[in-house]
Formats: structure tokens, C-alpha cells, sequence
């Protein structure tokens, strides 16, 4: 089993290189300063150091829980089960799935793929066309598997959003064969125009929602969650306690503090919007100028701005190349089961400054 | 598979129960002054909020090394992995150590037992005495096994605490086969008189070592490690990064920043050390006083003391009694692999003050 190429990366540049690498958000708008107050606030209470229930804190369960619930997705604290981030959920789901046949869409997120691999499920890919999977190709495989994992808001890594039509057929189809989804959600909350409601509200019993912190406020409290059925979050509770007994008590002391406030978070949330739409239209309009040979779509919302070169140049060659000239970004084969080289690329467009991206598809460009 | 009897018990019993059941430290001792001063310190730097590394970040990392060089074994932060609390080290383990055999202690720590449960090792029991496991019957197992899980330092649940001539004995038997040690420490600061040396310092390439903040500070970072070959640490990080990619970062810089005190850390610990010195011993007073047929020994560390009635009583059934009178132990059953009813018993004497043992002693002898 080989490292995760972005995780490898992460670790081995340095600060001079521009990294349109990882799924980073932007430094510069973490809300450090209510963060602090929140922080503050609960530090007095020595029970926020003890160790504490496994599934999570209830103040942060019912604030998550109201959140689906006012979007018209009833849920309830026992509905969620807290993870030291989305990665430990999907980790969780992995386990309690180990072994079983699994559809994902093509590209997905390799994160998620390591982590099938790891615990032996076995993924078919689906064509993952301009508004979703390829809907006949997904019953195909759905209907044998009757597992699917997909990420239909600003997927990783294509950026790709699912229609409001292909949302609705995935759900039959996932009725129809009585399986499970697992809708991976880190994104949706980073949409730029208008938020699409999750499949899983429709799913309430064949679906595991993940949700995350990490891409909205900050990673590194490692704060992510699964929303399901009761019965099925007592039974992920049991893997859960044995991988770390509870995620950091003290990060979900903070976070619940801080949700308090719930205008608060909504202005930060549309702030973040805002930033990140800036910066893909700049990056789009960018890679228009220097280099118009690689053919992509703005993104609608998300992190990721993704494209291809087309079949002559093989990205996973060329990055090689690009981090020589301190410059790096991911190369699309790493996003398919088997990583034959291809000419697409994953940006990251979030946590570079304007200066930078500028800087960096000019060095890409050179590497050509 | 079932969850852990003290998770379920820690989250069904009410606030006015006296629990002698879960590993939990004394809220009073934790320095939560000296961590807030910490806390705000490192409250105003945003790479403190961003996704980090996932061995940990490098100041933790060398200033646990620091610790073991200190007391005579070698570590560099190359050697230590950082881990979501000594319980995801085990996991991590577990997982590397899919399917295989494992020799263990009985009674041993019931968290470890479902990790390799959950995993598939196939468990083999070796008796333990009072100086560590008979050491007969353990090479007759690990010379087969060539993997052993031990906590030789006030052992979880017994107390036990490894003799020199043990640990002597175990280092030949495991440089012998050329075997792997897993050597579990997290209590291995709370000695009430003298620390023993590691036996993994004797074997540093056919070792683990895990540690743990969770009882020498505060449970909620959620902050362990593994200390190992380097080559081996590579390895885990794999299965680390899928885990949860990192470890609290937040948590990772708070303590850094703490631990840069060092004496303040040592004065600490001291503390720690006599508050449950005391509470041992005035532990072990009232058994004699209150309850004589509990026949048990004096602890010289950690934070459990174990013991027994004898046949004629099976604490398991006991306990349900005593949780109608509001107070709970983990009986001596769960800590073995086939969990027969016993007499034998593990309290936790850290957790509540001299009232509340004195007050639960009394209700529990009202069971009988």
C-alpha cells in the first residue's frame, strides 16, 4: 500500500513552492478572532479535559442535527455521530463495509479510494459526466453492489455538481434496489450560486451523510460527522470507540460555543463563498490567458478546478517537471481506480493568493 | 461484536453514581491555568487552524523524543508517530497486525482486546503473577505468536508492575525469536516511588512503544504516540493518514507550547503522582476496613487496584446490584478473552475523592 500522493507532496514541499496541490483552505480566512472567544469562553471548564461520550457532545449533535432539520432534512442528535473528521468517517464506513463491492464515481476522491483499498472493498467506477454519474452505467454496477459512495456537490475532484434530475434517479435507483448510499458532503456549504438539496434527504434509511468542519471553519480541530438512521449510527459507534474512544473533546467544546452564534457563522460561511468564487473565475479566467490548451469548466461552488490537456500530455509526467519550478498540482491519474496516466488535473484554487495563481500557471505553462 | 462494557457504563450512568469503573483521571488535577496560559499563546497564529502533518507536528514530536533520550533510550521525532490518543496507536497496530496471533496478558485492557477482536488477531491469554506474565508459559506461546501486547507498568486492570528480572527475561525471549513487542505506557508516569525502565529501550527494532497525554495531563486532546523503528513508523503512516490524515492540530500546538516548561510538566506530574498515592492508599484502607473478604495489593502506580472476593462471588451479577445503589465497578470478567464471571474486580481510585470511596465501598459491601 503506497502513501497518498497528495498527503506525500503536503509533506515534501517547501514554503517558496505554489501548491495548487491539496484541499486547503485559505489561512487568511480562518475567523481566528471568534475562534479565540470561543476558546476562551470554555476554557475555565475542567470538563472540557475529561474524556467524554464516544458518539460526541450533545450541545454540538443537536446544533449539527438543527442544521439538516431547518434545510427540511429531520434529524435529530441521535441521527449524528461525531468523527475526527470527515476522513474517520469515511474510515468508519470503510470498516463496517470491509470487504463488499462498492460504486464510486471516476475520478474520486483518492482519499477514499486509500481507505477502500485499505479495508479490502472492491470498486467499480462510473463515468462521472458534466451533471453526475452516467445514470444507466451507475444501475449497472448499483444493483449488484448495492453500495455506493458519492460526492454530488463540487466533487472531488472534477468539480462537478449533480443535476437536480440525476439527483432524483440516483435515489430511485437506490430505493429500488433497497442499498445505501454514502453522500460524502464536505463541500456543499461552498456553493457560490445556491445550494442543492442532499439525495440523502430523500434517503433517510439507505443513506450515511458526512459532513465536515474542515473545509467551512478549520481542519485542524479534525470535526466531522455522520448523519443516519439511529440504528445504523449505534452500530458505527462500536468501530468508532475502538479506533480513538472520542474525537477531541476540547475541539468540540470550542465548535459548539462558537455555533452558538449562528449568524455569526452564516456571515463567515457567505464571506468564504464570496473569496473562493473570486478566486476561481480569477483562476479560470487565468489559465483562459496563459494557457487555453487546458480545456475546463468553472466550477459552481467547492475547492477544485478541474480540466484536461486532452490525451497528448501526460500531467503525471509533467508534475515532476513543475515541482523542479516550485509549482505543483495534482495529475488526474491519481484520481481513478487504476492510475493510468492521463492528461487531466485537479487545481486547488482556494489557498493561493491571486499573485500566485497568476505566478504558478505561468511556471506550469514554461513546463509544457 | 459488542461495545466495551465501561464506554456503555460511562454513558448510562447518572451524575450522582459513584463510578469506580472508567480510567479517569481527577478533574481537579488538571492545569487548566497553565493550559489556558498555553492556549492563548498559540490562539493568534492561524497555522495552528490548518491541515497539518500526519506523523505530527515536529516540535511535539522532538520534545517527546527528547523524554525518552533523557532517560537512556535514543528517540529522535523520526522515531515517534503521533496518535488520536494511545487508543487509535492500538488501532493503528491492529490494523498492521491484521489476522495474526498475539500473545497478551489475562486480565488485560478490554480497549486493546476489542481493537484485535475487531481486527482479527487471534488472541492467546498467558497468565499473570504478580512480578508480570509467567514467563514459561508466555515463551511457549510467543515463540509461535512472534507478537505480544504487554502493559508492564501498573498494568490495566491489575496493577501489575514487571519485575527487572521480567522485563530481563522478556527482552531475551523477544531478541530470541526475533519478535515484536508492543510495550503500552500510558501509566508508566504515575509511579508513586520509582519509574522502571522500558523494556523496549532494550529491543529499540522489535518495538513499539505507546504513550499517551490522556492520564498525565488531560483525556480530551486526544493525543498519543508510537515510538518505533523508523522504517516501521513510515508503515503506520499509511494507515494513520486514512484514519484521520492527523492527529488535532490545535491540541498538537497547545502542548508543545506547554511542554516547553519542563519543570512546571515535572511539578505537575508529581502532583498527580501524590494525590493518587494518597488516594491508594486511603482506597485500600477502607477495602480492608469496609469489605476484608476483597483480597487485593497495594498499587505502586497508575490508577487501578485490583483484586478479588474469591469464587464464591460473581462480580458480574454484583454489579448490576450495585448500579440500582448507585455505584459501579468493571468486573474482573471483561478483562479476559473468554469472559467467564469471576470475583475478581477493577477499581478505579483516581476519579473520585475520599468521600465518594469511602460512601461506594460501603454501598458496594451492601450488595454482598
Amino acid at each position: 500500500m503506497k502513501r497518498s500522493f497528495i498527503r506525500e507532496i503536503l509533506e515534501a514541499i517547501d514554503e517558496e513552492t505554489i501548491s495548487f496541490a491539496g484541499g486547503l483552505p485559505s489561512l487568511n480566512l480562518f475567523p481566528t478572532q471568534d475562534l479565540k472567544e470561543a476558546t476562551i469562553k470554555v476554557l475555565d471548564n475542567p470538563k472540557i479535559y475529561q474524556y467524554t461520550v464516544s458518539n460526541g457532545i450533545n450541545e454540538l449533535r443537536e446544533q449539527i442535527a438543527k442544521r439538516y432539520s431547518d434545510e427540511g432534512f429531520p434529524t435529530t442528535k441521535d441521527n449524528i455521530l461525531i468523527t475526527t473528521g470527515s476522513q474517520q468517517a469515511m474510515y468508519i464506513l470503510a470498516k463496517f463495509f470491509e470487504n463488499k463491492d462498492i460504486t464510486i464515481e471516476e475520478p474520486s476522491y483518492l482519499g477514499a479510494m486509500n481507505i477502500f483499498r485499505l479495508n479490502k472493498l472492491k470498486m467499480q467506477g462510473v463515468k462521472l459526466e458534466n451533471d453526475g454519474v452516467n445514470i444507466s452505467e451507475f444501475e449497472k454496477s448499483f444493483k449488484n453492489t448495492k453500495l455506493t459512495y458519492l460526492i454530488p456537490d463540487f466533487q472531488n475532484p472534477s468539480a462537478t455538481t449533480y443535476s437536480q434530475e440525476k439527483r432524483e434517479e440516483i435515489t430511485k435507483i437506490v430505493e429500488k434496489h433497497d442499498g445505501i448510499l454514502i453522500e460524502d458532503s464536505p463541500y456543499s456549504e461552498l456553493f457560490f450560486d445556491k445550494k442543492m438539496p442532499y439525495i440523502s434527504a430523500k434517503l433517510p434509511k439507505n443513506s450515511f451523510h458526512l459532513g465536515s468542519f474542515s473545509k467551512t471553519l478549520v481542519p485542524s480541530y479534525r470535526i466531522g460527522w455522520i448523519r443516519a438512521d439511529e440504528e445504523k449510527i449505534k452500530s458505527l459507534l462500536i468501530i468508532k470507540e475502538s479506533i480513538d474512544l472520542h474525537s477531541s473533546g476540547v475541539s468540540q467544546y470550542i465548535l459548539a460555543e462558537y455555533l452558538k452564534d449562528t449568524q455569526k457563522y452564516e456571515k463567515h460561511l457567505q464571506s468564504i463563498r464570496d473569496d473562493y468564487k473570486a478566486k476561481a473565475e480569477y483562476f479560470s479566467k487565468q489559465l483562459k490567458l496563459i494557457m487555453p490548451e487546458f480545456k475546463h469548466q468553472l466550477p459552481k461552488g467547492g475547492m477544485f478546478l478541474y480540466g484536461t490537456f486532452g490525451d497528448n500530455i501526460d500531467t503525471f509526467a509533467l508534475v515532476q517537471e513543475c515541482l523542479k519550478k516550485k509549482v505543483v498540482y495534482v495529475p488526474g491519474n491519481q484520481f481513478y481506480i487504476d492510475k493510468v496516466p492521463n492528461g487531466e488535473i485537479r487545481f486547488n484554487y482556494t489557498h493561493s493568493n491571486f499573485e500566485q495563481i497568476e505566478k504558478g500557471i505561468k511556471l506550469i505553462k514554461s513546463c509544457l
